[in-house]
């Protein structure tokens, strides 16, 4: 027995991962971030039941990295990325969001309703 | 409020999303089915919560693919593999797993336990 | 010995190949592509020695792929996209494109001047 | 006009492209490291043209980077491994390589005959 809680978490789940693993390793800039942030959150928002996502490339983090470097654009990866996702499945709403604790992308559960 | 075994399903939904779109576009011929089915499965059995993976690659729908082309190889997609995952947060366990259903890999939990 | 000829087509067959796969298995549909496109040029202008990127998601394409399906989105493969690179490495310009033919996309050097 | 060793020059780098932004991001740890190599170098030998690839990941640089983790695994990305890859293109050797330099992962042609 899977209750549709447990369903739509799955789902949000499913979701995260296609996010980070599709798009990790984009070389991205501050001026390529915009487009990339539109492009990410367009292209999981196709998946069933996703109905919102946000990602926010964090240009600050990208200048801190690229300050250090010879070179003007990096890798993307989870401490450059915060996003947030709503699923809807069969009525039960999941809100999830990542961000960076610790020194790492956590990915969690903000809410099911 | 969420719950352990919520989370134990959305733990199981980034695994499974993590597997399809890290190889997803892979080139595999049945010549290099073998090893790129242990790499998927150990390279996911890495992270947190997961307990063990099995990635079956089916030859017989790369031969069929195969059989109508002139390329003695292909680029993975959901079609040309089963998948079967345990996750094990706090206790509950979750079995999952992805197959064909009407032509689109479909990933789903078996049980919650 | 190597030319500036032959590392210009080089760094232009790395661009190629890291543009279809870091992109390939993306989740995409008519309304999503515009983005997509956008943000696959952008993020390979970035790499060293790139000039421009043109990326074309083909609707008709898509369409064609969706009417038989009872989904509204698909995973971007060659087949549904065109692609134009110039690179220019020490004056030498190089440029690519890649395109279907006999049923594969393929990538090839247009000129080099 | 294009010259078969630009051509092969050209093949070397979409090798390269795809082999890189394919699995970059890949979760790995000193245990799944010998099966990734494996993966990554039979996968991309299915490619046309491609006479051998030889993946090394460097547990010394995994080891000093989960050293200094609370995690048991990380992302794949250039500075956990070399790479040696031989193109043969109309009878034209290519020999390249990848490896760390100035805190980049360069990607280089060592030989073209």
């Amino acid at each position: 027995m899977v209750t549709d809680p447990q369903t739509a978490c799955f789902e949000a789940g499913i979701k995260f991962g296609t996010l980070y693993h599709q798009f990790a390793g984009t070389p991205v800039s501050p001026d390529s971030a915009r487009s990339l942030e539109r492009a990410m959150a367009e292209a999981i928002e196709n998946q069933p039941h996703c109905e919102s996502v946000s990602v926010h490339i964090l240009d600050d983090a990208l200048d801190a990295e690229l300050a250090g470097s010879t070179a003007d654009y990096t890798e993307l990866t989870g401490r450059f990325m915060e996003v947030e996702m709503e699923i809807d499945y069969e009525g039960v709403r999941v809100r999830t969001e990542m961000e960076m604790e610790d020194g790492y992308p956590l990915m969690k559960i903000v809410s099911v309703e």
